[in-house]
Protein backbone atom coordinates (compact mmCIF):
# COMPACT_ATOMS: atom_id res chain seq x y z
CA UNK A 1 0.00 0.00 0.00
CA UNK A 2 0.65 3.70 -0.78
CA UNK A 3 1.94 5.64 2.56
CA UNK A 4 -0.12 8.71 2.42
CA UNK A 5 2.66 11.10 2.64
CA UNK A 6 3.23 9.24 -1.22
CA UNK A 7 -0.17 10.43 -2.24
CA UNK A 8 -1.44 13.49 -3.45
CA UNK A 9 -5.11 14.58 -3.64
CA UNK A 10 -6.01 15.32 -7.15
CA UNK A 11 -9.23 17.18 -8.24
CA UNK A 12 -11.22 16.09 -11.37
CA UNK A 13 -14.34 17.50 -13.15
CA UNK A 14 -13.56 20.82 -11.49
CA UNK A 15 -13.52 19.38 -8.23
CA UNK A 16 -16.96 16.97 -8.63
CA UNK A 17 -14.35 14.04 -8.17
CA UNK A 18 -11.44 13.81 -6.19
CA UNK A 19 -8.81 11.10 -6.48
CA UNK A 20 -5.80 10.05 -4.95
CA UNK A 21 -3.01 9.24 -6.75
CA UNK A 22 0.56 8.34 -5.96
CA UNK A 23 2.57 11.38 -6.17
CA UNK A 24 5.25 9.28 -8.58
CA UNK A 25 4.67 7.15 -10.42
CA UNK A 26 1.35 6.33 -13.47
CA UNK A 27 -0.78 9.62 -12.91
CA UNK A 28 -4.23 9.68 -14.68
CA UNK A 29 -5.17 12.98 -16.91
CA UNK A 30 -7.07 13.76 -18.82
CA UNK A 31 -7.20 9.91 -20.84
CA UNK A 32 -9.53 8.05 -18.19
CA UNK A 33 -11.62 11.59 -18.18
CA UNK A 34 -12.07 11.12 -22.32
CA UNK A 35 -12.65 7.28 -21.90
CA UNK A 36 -15.35 7.73 -19.09
CA UNK A 37 -17.11 10.55 -20.91
CA UNK A 38 -17.05 8.16 -24.67
CA UNK A 39 -18.62 5.02 -22.60
CA UNK A 40 -22.27 5.37 -23.84
CA UNK A 41 -23.15 3.19 -19.76
CA UNK A 42 -26.65 3.89 -18.65
CA UNK A 43 -28.29 4.11 -15.30
CA UNK A 44 -28.45 0.85 -13.80
CA UNK A 45 -25.85 -0.98 -16.41
CA UNK A 46 -23.00 -2.72 -15.34
CA UNK A 47 -19.35 -1.19 -16.33
CA UNK A 48 -16.04 -3.34 -16.10
CA UNK A 49 -13.27 -0.92 -15.47
CA UNK A 50 -9.93 -3.55 -16.63
CA UNK A 51 -6.63 -1.92 -15.14
CA UNK A 52 -8.65 0.15 -13.42
CA UNK A 53 -5.49 2.03 -11.75
CA UNK A 54 -6.61 4.46 -8.57
CA UNK A 55 -10.32 4.48 -10.21
CA UNK A 56 -10.33 7.46 -12.53
CA UNK A 57 -12.05 6.09 -15.33
CA UNK A 58 -15.00 4.76 -13.96
CA UNK A 59 -15.64 6.73 -10.91
CA UNK A 60 -15.84 9.62 -13.56
CA UNK A 61 -18.29 7.97 -15.22
CA UNK A 62 -20.14 7.03 -12.11
CA UNK A 63 -20.10 11.40 -11.70
CA UNK A 64 -21.41 11.40 -15.37
CA UNK A 65 -24.01 8.38 -15.05
CA UNK A 66 -25.35 8.25 -11.65
CA UNK A 67 -26.31 4.80 -11.00
CA UNK A 68 -24.01 2.87 -13.18
CA UNK A 69 -23.01 -0.55 -11.06
CA UNK A 70 -19.42 -0.17 -10.99
CA UNK A 71 -16.56 -3.21 -11.49
CA UNK A 72 -12.93 -2.72 -11.48
CA UNK A 73 -10.19 -4.89 -11.99
CA UNK A 74 -6.68 -4.00 -11.30
CA UNK A 75 -3.24 -5.51 -11.31
CA UNK A 76 -0.96 -4.03 -8.61
CA UNK A 77 -3.10 -4.41 -4.97
CA UNK A 78 -1.94 -1.09 -4.35
CA UNK A 79 -3.37 0.72 -6.88
CA UNK A 80 -6.43 -1.45 -6.43
CA UNK A 81 -6.41 -0.38 -2.90
CA UNK A 82 -6.17 3.53 -3.63
CA UNK A 83 -8.87 2.46 -6.15
CA UNK A 84 -11.09 1.24 -3.15
CA UNK A 85 -10.47 4.58 -1.12
CA UNK A 86 -11.06 6.80 -3.72
CA UNK A 87 -14.57 5.20 -4.15
CA UNK A 88 -15.12 5.26 -0.65
CA UNK A 89 -14.08 8.73 -0.64
CA UNK A 90 -16.26 9.96 -3.16
CA UNK A 91 -19.32 8.09 -1.85
CA UNK A 92 -19.49 5.89 -4.66
CA UNK A 93 -19.62 1.76 -4.52
CA UNK A 94 -16.90 0.22 -6.56
CA UNK A 95 -16.02 -2.83 -6.44
CA UNK A 96 -12.47 -3.66 -7.14
CA UNK A 97 -10.47 -7.03 -7.45
CA UNK A 98 -6.98 -7.53 -7.66
CA UNK A 99 -5.73 -9.52 -10.83
CA UNK A 100 -4.61 -10.04 -13.72
CA UNK A 101 -6.80 -9.45 -16.82
CA UNK A 102 -5.29 -12.53 -18.28
CA UNK A 103 -6.08 -14.77 -15.89
CA UNK A 104 -9.56 -13.29 -14.82
CA UNK A 105 -10.50 -13.75 -11.24
CA UNK A 106 -13.86 -16.08 -10.78
CA UNK A 107 -15.38 -13.07 -8.81
CA UNK A 108 -15.76 -11.38 -12.02
CA UNK A 109 -16.31 -13.96 -14.80
CA UNK A 110 -20.08 -12.60 -15.40
CA UNK A 111 -21.72 -10.70 -17.95
CA UNK A 112 -21.18 -6.82 -18.14
CA UNK A 113 -23.41 -4.61 -20.32
CA UNK A 114 -19.99 -2.02 -20.80
CA UNK A 115 -16.27 -2.55 -20.58
CA UNK A 116 -13.84 0.51 -20.61
CA UNK A 117 -10.17 0.10 -20.54
CA UNK A 118 -7.24 2.64 -20.37
CA UNK A 119 -3.97 0.16 -21.40
CA UNK A 120 -0.75 1.66 -20.72
CA UNK A 121 1.09 3.12 -23.47
CA UNK A 122 3.12 1.92 -25.74
CA UNK A 123 5.60 3.90 -28.06
CA UNK A 124 6.44 3.24 -31.35
CA UNK A 125 6.22 0.10 -32.93
CA UNK A 126 4.91 -1.54 -29.95
CA UNK A 127 7.81 -1.35 -28.06
CA UNK A 128 7.00 -0.42 -24.05
CA UNK A 129 7.77 3.81 -23.70
CA UNK A 130 9.65 4.29 -20.50
CA UNK A 131 6.94 4.51 -18.04
CA UNK A 132 7.61 5.94 -14.38
CA UNK A 133 8.69 3.64 -11.71
CA UNK A 134 7.11 0.82 -10.87
CA UNK A 135 4.53 0.35 -13.27
CA UNK A 136 6.54 -0.47 -15.96
CA UNK A 137 7.54 -3.80 -15.05
CA UNK A 138 3.99 -4.57 -14.34
CA UNK A 139 1.92 -3.55 -17.00
CA UNK A 140 3.28 -3.11 -20.57
CA UNK A 141 3.72 -6.95 -20.51
CA UNK A 142 0.48 -7.49 -21.65
CA UNK A 143 -0.39 -6.92 -25.55
CA UNK A 144 -3.35 -4.85 -26.31
CA UNK A 145 -4.76 -7.58 -27.81
CA UNK A 146 -5.15 -9.46 -24.74
CA UNK A 147 -7.03 -6.33 -23.55
CA UNK A 148 -9.83 -6.71 -26.36
CA UNK A 149 -9.84 -10.43 -25.61
CA UNK A 150 -10.69 -9.86 -21.65
CA UNK A 151 -13.15 -7.32 -22.43
CA UNK A 152 -14.68 -9.55 -25.12
CA UNK A 153 -14.91 -12.42 -22.89
CA UNK A 154 -16.85 -10.26 -20.04
CA UNK A 155 -19.75 -8.87 -22.15
CA UNK A 156 -23.23 -9.21 -22.59
CA UNK A 157 -24.47 -9.75 -26.76
CA UNK A 158 -24.69 -6.14 -27.64
CA UNK A 159 -22.40 -4.94 -24.82
CA UNK A 160 -19.97 -2.20 -25.82
CA UNK A 161 -15.76 -1.93 -25.34
CA UNK A 162 -14.77 1.57 -24.96
CA UNK A 163 -11.26 1.61 -24.59
CA UNK A 164 -8.58 4.63 -25.17
CA UNK A 165 -5.19 3.56 -26.49
CA UNK A 166 -1.87 4.97 -28.17
CA UNK A 167 -2.36 5.37 -31.66
CA UNK A 168 0.13 2.57 -32.78
CA UNK A 169 -1.38 0.20 -31.12
CA UNK A 170 -4.77 0.85 -33.24
CA UNK A 171 -4.24 -2.42 -35.96
CA UNK A 172 -3.46 -4.71 -33.16
CA UNK A 173 -7.15 -3.64 -31.61
CA UNK A 174 -8.51 -3.96 -34.51
CA UNK A 175 -7.13 -7.29 -35.52
CA UNK A 176 -7.93 -8.43 -31.97
CA UNK A 177 -11.89 -7.46 -32.39
CA UNK A 178 -13.05 -10.55 -34.58
CA UNK A 179 -14.52 -12.82 -33.64
CA UNK A 180 -16.67 -11.81 -30.38
CA UNK A 181 -16.39 -7.73 -31.31
CA UNK A 182 -18.16 -5.73 -34.10
CA UNK A 183 -19.32 -2.51 -35.41
CA UNK A 184 -15.86 -0.62 -34.30
CA UNK A 185 -16.11 3.19 -34.55
CA UNK A 186 -12.77 5.07 -33.83
CA UNK A 187 -12.76 8.17 -32.53
CA UNK A 188 -9.19 10.48 -33.21
CA UNK A 189 -8.18 12.57 -30.47
CA UNK A 190 -5.79 15.54 -31.72
CA UNK A 191 -4.40 17.85 -29.82
CA UNK A 192 -5.04 20.58 -32.17
CA UNK A 193 -6.68 20.43 -35.39
CA UNK A 194 -4.70 19.77 -38.21
CA UNK A 195 -2.20 17.69 -35.77
CA UNK A 196 -2.31 13.75 -35.98
CA UNK A 197 -3.98 11.59 -33.06
CA UNK A 198 -1.71 10.53 -30.76
CA UNK A 199 -4.10 8.86 -28.71
CA UNK A 200 -7.73 6.97 -30.19
CA UNK A 201 -10.81 6.18 -28.65
CA UNK A 202 -12.29 2.30 -30.27
CA UNK A 203 -15.63 1.70 -29.44
CA UNK A 204 -16.65 -1.83 -30.87
CA UNK A 205 -19.92 -3.75 -29.89
CA UNK A 206 -20.24 -7.40 -28.50
CA UNK A 207 -21.73 -9.59 -31.63
CA UNK A 208 -22.11 -6.50 -34.00
CA UNK A 209 -21.64 -6.65 -37.28
CA UNK A 210 -22.01 -2.70 -38.64
CA UNK A 211 -18.68 -1.41 -40.82
CA UNK A 212 -15.96 0.19 -39.32
CA UNK A 213 -16.01 3.72 -38.88
CA UNK A 214 -13.52 6.68 -38.66
CA UNK A 215 -15.07 9.39 -37.23
CA UNK A 216 -13.70 13.28 -37.67
CA UNK A 217 -11.15 13.64 -34.85
CA UNK A 218 -12.19 15.06 -31.13
CA UNK A 219 -9.72 18.37 -30.84
CA UNK A 220 -8.49 19.50 -27.41
CA UNK A 221 -7.27 22.51 -27.68
CA UNK A 222 -7.83 25.90 -29.71
CA UNK A 223 -5.06 27.25 -30.97
CA UNK A 224 -1.82 26.11 -33.54
CA UNK A 225 0.82 26.29 -30.92
CA UNK A 226 1.18 24.90 -27.50
CA UNK A 227 0.28 28.29 -25.00
CA UNK A 228 -0.93 26.58 -21.79
CA UNK A 229 -2.94 23.43 -22.18
CA UNK A 230 -5.62 24.08 -19.55
CA UNK A 231 -6.56 27.27 -20.71
CA UNK A 232 -7.19 26.65 -24.18
CA UNK A 233 -9.61 23.16 -24.33
CA UNK A 234 -11.87 23.81 -27.15
CA UNK A 235 -15.30 23.97 -26.24
CA UNK A 236 -16.03 20.23 -26.80
CA UNK A 237 -13.36 19.63 -24.78
CA UNK A 238 -13.82 22.10 -21.89
CA UNK A 239 -17.46 20.49 -21.94
CA UNK A 240 -15.70 17.31 -21.53
CA UNK A 241 -13.09 17.50 -19.75
CA UNK A 242 -14.27 20.42 -17.23
CA UNK A 243 -17.57 19.99 -17.26
CA UNK A 244 -18.17 16.30 -16.85
CA UNK A 245 -20.17 15.97 -20.15
CA UNK A 246 -20.64 13.63 -22.66
CA UNK A 247 -18.58 12.18 -25.56
CA UNK A 248 -20.85 9.43 -26.29
CA UNK A 249 -22.70 11.08 -28.50
CA UNK A 250 -19.54 11.52 -30.79
CA UNK A 251 -19.83 7.79 -31.94
CA UNK A 252 -23.80 8.45 -33.36
CA UNK A 253 -26.82 6.66 -32.02
CA UNK A 254 -25.60 3.47 -33.21
CA UNK A 255 -23.08 3.84 -29.72
CA UNK A 256 -25.72 4.70 -27.51
CA UNK A 257 -28.87 2.84 -28.35
CA UNK A 258 -29.13 -0.51 -26.87
CA UNK A 259 -29.47 -3.68 -28.92
CA UNK B 1 -14.18 -2.44 -76.47
CA UNK B 2 -15.85 0.44 -76.22
CA UNK B 3 -17.29 2.17 -79.15
CA UNK B 4 -16.28 6.12 -79.36
CA UNK B 5 -20.20 6.94 -79.10
CA UNK B 6 -20.21 5.11 -75.66
CA UNK B 7 -17.26 7.32 -74.30
CA UNK B 8 -16.99 10.40 -73.17
CA UNK B 9 -13.57 12.75 -73.36
CA UNK B 10 -12.94 14.41 -69.57
CA UNK B 11 -10.51 17.10 -67.74
CA UNK B 12 -8.15 16.29 -65.79
CA UNK B 13 -5.84 18.68 -63.38
CA UNK B 14 -7.25 21.46 -65.15
CA UNK B 15 -6.76 19.84 -68.45
CA UNK B 16 -3.68 19.25 -68.69
CA UNK B 17 -4.76 15.62 -68.92
CA UNK B 18 -7.76 14.15 -71.04
CA UNK B 19 -8.82 11.17 -70.44
CA UNK B 20 -11.39 8.99 -72.46
CA UNK B 21 -13.85 7.14 -70.15
CA UNK B 22 -16.99 5.16 -70.60
CA UNK B 23 -19.46 7.56 -70.34
CA UNK B 24 -21.89 4.51 -67.90
CA UNK B 25 -20.00 2.44 -65.86
CA UNK B 26 -17.09 3.20 -63.44
CA UNK B 27 -15.60 6.72 -64.35
CA UNK B 28 -12.67 7.92 -62.08
CA UNK B 29 -13.33 11.21 -60.53
CA UNK B 30 -11.64 12.36 -57.75
CA UNK B 31 -10.23 9.06 -55.73
CA UNK B 32 -7.24 8.59 -59.08
CA UNK B 33 -6.31 12.12 -58.69
CA UNK B 34 -5.65 11.96 -54.62
CA UNK B 35 -3.86 8.73 -54.99
CA UNK B 36 -1.45 9.95 -57.59
CA UNK B 37 -0.80 13.11 -55.53
CA UNK B 38 -0.41 10.63 -52.20
CA UNK B 39 2.51 8.29 -54.01
CA UNK B 40 6.01 9.60 -53.05
CA UNK B 41 7.22 8.39 -56.62
CA UNK B 42 10.39 10.10 -58.09
CA UNK B 43 11.94 10.65 -61.29
CA UNK B 44 13.11 7.34 -62.68
CA UNK B 45 11.29 5.11 -60.59
CA UNK B 46 9.18 2.13 -61.59
CA UNK B 47 5.06 2.67 -60.63
CA UNK B 48 2.49 -0.18 -61.06
CA UNK B 49 -0.79 0.57 -60.98
CA UNK B 50 -2.92 -2.31 -59.96
CA UNK B 51 -6.38 -2.36 -61.32
CA UNK B 52 -5.54 0.98 -63.27
CA UNK B 53 -9.28 0.89 -65.15
CA UNK B 54 -8.66 4.21 -67.59
CA UNK B 55 -5.63 4.70 -66.25
CA UNK B 56 -6.12 8.08 -64.10
CA UNK B 57 -4.49 7.48 -61.68
CA UNK B 58 -1.14 6.42 -63.41
CA UNK B 59 -1.63 9.16 -65.62
CA UNK B 60 -2.32 11.71 -63.33
CA UNK B 61 0.55 10.60 -61.38
CA UNK B 62 2.93 10.91 -64.72
CA UNK B 63 1.44 14.71 -65.49
CA UNK B 64 2.93 15.30 -61.78
CA UNK B 65 6.43 13.45 -61.72
CA UNK B 66 7.76 13.48 -65.12
CA UNK B 67 10.01 10.39 -65.77
CA UNK B 68 7.94 7.78 -63.63
CA UNK B 69 8.00 4.46 -65.45
CA UNK B 70 4.45 3.49 -65.34
CA UNK B 71 2.95 -0.13 -65.37
CA UNK B 72 -0.76 -1.18 -65.14
CA UNK B 73 -2.89 -4.24 -64.26
CA UNK B 74 -6.47 -3.91 -65.56
CA UNK B 75 -8.91 -7.11 -65.15
CA UNK B 76 -10.79 -5.73 -67.90
CA UNK B 77 -10.03 -5.98 -71.11
CA UNK B 78 -11.72 -2.84 -72.62
CA UNK B 79 -10.78 -0.45 -70.02
CA UNK B 80 -7.25 -1.79 -70.35
CA UNK B 81 -7.37 -0.67 -74.21
CA UNK B 82 -8.76 2.45 -72.63
CA UNK B 83 -5.65 3.19 -70.62
CA UNK B 84 -3.35 2.11 -73.53
CA UNK B 85 -5.51 4.74 -75.54
CA UNK B 86 -5.44 7.27 -72.65
CA UNK B 87 -1.25 7.18 -72.33
CA UNK B 88 -0.82 7.54 -76.17
CA UNK B 89 -3.41 10.96 -76.38
CA UNK B 90 -1.29 12.44 -73.43
CA UNK B 91 1.66 11.38 -74.87
CA UNK B 92 3.01 9.33 -71.55
CA UNK B 93 4.23 5.95 -71.82
CA UNK B 94 2.44 3.08 -69.92
CA UNK B 95 2.88 -0.53 -70.10
CA UNK B 96 -0.88 -1.75 -69.82
CA UNK B 97 -1.40 -5.61 -69.08
CA UNK B 98 -4.66 -7.21 -69.16
CA UNK B 99 -5.03 -9.77 -66.19
CA UNK B 100 -5.88 -10.67 -62.73
CA UNK B 101 -4.26 -9.49 -59.82
CA UNK B 102 -4.95 -12.80 -57.94
CA UNK B 103 -2.94 -14.35 -60.70
CA UNK B 104 -0.46 -11.97 -61.67
CA UNK B 105 0.79 -12.12 -65.13
CA UNK B 106 4.05 -13.40 -65.64
CA UNK B 107 5.28 -10.14 -67.63
CA UNK B 108 4.44 -7.56 -64.76
CA UNK B 109 6.15 -10.28 -61.86
CA UNK B 110 9.08 -8.20 -61.12
CA UNK B 111 9.94 -5.56 -58.57
CA UNK B 112 8.65 -2.05 -58.39
CA UNK B 113 9.27 1.23 -56.68
CA UNK B 114 5.88 1.44 -55.90
CA UNK B 115 2.52 0.41 -56.45
CA UNK B 116 -0.38 2.26 -56.36
CA UNK B 117 -4.21 0.78 -56.25
CA UNK B 118 -8.03 2.36 -55.81
CA UNK B 119 -9.52 -0.62 -55.47
CA UNK B 120 -13.59 -0.62 -56.01
CA UNK B 121 -15.52 0.34 -53.28
CA UNK B 122 -17.41 -1.94 -51.14
CA UNK B 123 -20.50 -0.55 -48.90
CA UNK B 124 -20.70 -0.70 -44.97
CA UNK B 125 -19.88 -4.68 -43.92
CA UNK B 126 -17.95 -5.81 -46.75
CA UNK B 127 -20.86 -6.11 -49.20
CA UNK B 128 -20.43 -4.60 -52.62
CA UNK B 129 -22.12 -1.12 -53.30
CA UNK B 130 -24.17 -0.68 -56.00
CA UNK B 131 -21.74 0.00 -58.74
CA UNK B 132 -22.85 0.62 -62.12
CA UNK B 133 -23.16 -1.57 -64.93
CA UNK B 134 -20.78 -4.57 -66.30
CA UNK B 135 -18.21 -3.16 -63.41
CA UNK B 136 -20.11 -5.06 -60.87
CA UNK B 137 -19.70 -8.79 -61.04
CA UNK B 138 -16.29 -8.75 -62.22
CA UNK B 139 -14.34 -6.34 -59.69
CA UNK B 140 -16.23 -6.21 -56.63
CA UNK B 141 -15.32 -10.17 -55.77
CA UNK B 142 -11.56 -9.46 -55.01
CA UNK B 143 -11.51 -8.70 -51.51
CA UNK B 144 -9.25 -5.49 -50.19
CA UNK B 145 -6.64 -8.17 -48.61
CA UNK B 146 -5.72 -9.80 -52.32
CA UNK B 147 -5.15 -6.12 -53.62
CA UNK B 148 -2.68 -5.81 -50.75
CA UNK B 149 -1.54 -8.96 -50.97
CA UNK B 150 -0.28 -8.54 -54.73
CA UNK B 151 1.32 -5.52 -53.92
CA UNK B 152 3.43 -6.63 -51.22
CA UNK B 153 4.22 -9.87 -53.99
CA UNK B 154 5.14 -7.12 -56.16
CA UNK B 155 7.35 -4.33 -54.76
CA UNK B 156 11.11 -3.83 -53.77
CA UNK B 157 12.19 -4.32 -50.61
CA UNK B 158 11.40 -0.76 -48.99
CA UNK B 159 9.28 0.24 -51.60
CA UNK B 160 5.90 1.97 -51.26
CA UNK B 161 2.37 0.90 -51.36
CA UNK B 162 0.20 3.88 -51.39
CA UNK B 163 -3.99 2.82 -51.71
CA UNK B 164 -7.04 4.57 -51.63
CA UNK B 165 -10.27 3.09 -50.18
CA UNK B 166 -13.28 3.07 -48.83
CA UNK B 167 -12.59 3.88 -44.72
CA UNK B 168 -15.10 0.17 -44.06
CA UNK B 169 -12.21 -1.64 -45.78
CA UNK B 170 -8.99 -0.21 -43.25
CA UNK B 171 -9.81 -2.70 -40.85
CA UNK B 172 -8.98 -5.63 -43.79
CA UNK B 173 -6.48 -3.59 -45.23
CA UNK B 174 -4.37 -3.24 -42.19
CA UNK B 175 -4.66 -6.90 -41.49
CA UNK B 176 -3.45 -8.19 -44.62
CA UNK B 177 0.07 -5.82 -44.57
CA UNK B 178 1.75 -8.13 -42.36
CA UNK B 179 4.41 -9.61 -42.89
CA UNK B 180 5.77 -7.98 -46.09
CA UNK B 181 4.51 -4.19 -45.55
CA UNK B 182 5.09 -2.69 -42.42
CA UNK B 183 5.17 1.72 -41.14
CA UNK B 184 1.90 2.06 -42.67
CA UNK B 185 -0.22 5.25 -42.58
CA UNK B 186 -3.41 6.61 -42.68
CA UNK B 187 -4.64 10.11 -44.10
CA UNK B 188 -8.51 9.81 -43.58
CA UNK B 189 -10.20 11.99 -46.74
CA UNK B 190 -12.83 14.05 -45.20
CA UNK B 191 -15.25 15.96 -47.34
CA UNK B 192 -15.55 18.66 -44.89
CA UNK B 193 -13.70 19.77 -41.44
CA UNK B 194 -15.60 17.60 -38.72
CA UNK B 195 -17.35 14.96 -40.93
CA UNK B 196 -16.24 11.73 -40.61
CA UNK B 197 -14.41 10.58 -43.80
CA UNK B 198 -15.46 7.75 -45.83
CA UNK B 199 -12.76 7.12 -47.51
CA UNK B 200 -8.74 7.23 -46.09
CA UNK B 201 -5.53 6.71 -48.44
CA UNK B 202 -3.40 3.90 -47.15
CA UNK B 203 0.36 4.02 -47.59
CA UNK B 204 2.46 1.15 -46.36
CA UNK B 205 6.55 0.21 -47.08
CA UNK B 206 7.78 -3.45 -47.96
CA UNK B 207 9.90 -4.30 -44.85
CA UNK B 208 9.07 -1.62 -42.98
CA UNK B 209 8.77 -1.66 -39.14
CA UNK B 210 7.91 2.22 -37.87
CA UNK B 211 4.97 2.72 -35.82
CA UNK B 212 1.49 2.83 -36.92
CA UNK B 213 0.36 6.66 -37.74
CA UNK B 214 -3.18 8.10 -38.22
CA UNK B 215 -3.02 11.70 -39.42
CA UNK B 216 -5.21 14.59 -39.40
CA UNK B 217 -7.64 13.91 -41.99
CA UNK B 218 -7.31 16.09 -45.66
CA UNK B 219 -10.45 18.22 -45.65
CA UNK B 220 -11.90 18.66 -49.47
CA UNK B 221 -14.39 21.14 -49.35
CA UNK B 222 -14.77 24.50 -47.12
CA UNK B 223 -17.77 25.36 -45.54
CA UNK B 224 -20.47 23.75 -43.39
CA UNK B 225 -22.67 22.05 -45.95
CA UNK B 226 -22.76 21.18 -49.06
CA UNK B 227 -23.12 24.29 -51.55
CA UNK B 228 -21.33 23.00 -55.20
CA UNK B 229 -18.39 20.58 -55.04
CA UNK B 230 -16.13 22.14 -56.96
CA UNK B 231 -16.35 25.66 -56.13
CA UNK B 232 -15.35 25.29 -52.68
CA UNK B 233 -12.13 23.02 -52.09
CA UNK B 234 -10.24 24.20 -49.63
CA UNK B 235 -7.34 25.20 -50.74
CA UNK B 236 -5.11 21.93 -50.09
CA UNK B 237 -7.99 20.46 -52.40
CA UNK B 238 -7.54 22.87 -54.74
CA UNK B 239 -3.98 22.19 -54.97
CA UNK B 240 -3.62 18.75 -55.57
CA UNK B 241 -6.75 18.37 -57.74
CA UNK B 242 -7.13 21.08 -59.68
CA UNK B 243 -3.34 22.22 -59.76
CA UNK B 244 -2.03 18.86 -59.61
CA UNK B 245 -0.11 18.97 -56.40
CA UNK B 246 1.80 17.06 -54.05
CA UNK B 247 -0.13 15.73 -51.73
CA UNK B 248 2.84 12.68 -50.41
CA UNK B 249 4.52 15.22 -47.85
CA UNK B 250 1.38 15.22 -46.08
CA UNK B 251 2.75 11.73 -44.92
CA UNK B 252 5.76 12.90 -43.55
CA UNK B 253 9.17 12.87 -43.86
CA UNK B 254 9.51 8.80 -43.58
CA UNK B 255 7.12 8.90 -46.61
CA UNK B 256 9.68 10.28 -49.18
CA UNK B 257 13.00 9.07 -48.26
CA UNK B 258 14.18 6.28 -49.62
CA UNK B 259 15.64 3.61 -47.66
Amino acid sequence: MFPDDALSDDKFLMGRLRLLQPARGYRAATDPVLLAAACPARAGESVLDLGCGAGAAGLCLAARVPGVVLAGLEVQADYADLARRNAQRNGMAMEVVTGDLAAMPKVLRREFDHVIANPPYYGAGGTPSPVAGRDRAVRVDTPIAAWVAAAGARLRPGGWLTMIFATPCLPEALAALAPKLGSASVLPLAPRIGRAPPRVILQARKGGRAAFRLLAPFTLHDGAAHDGDRENYTPGANAVLRMGGDLSAAFGRDGITPP
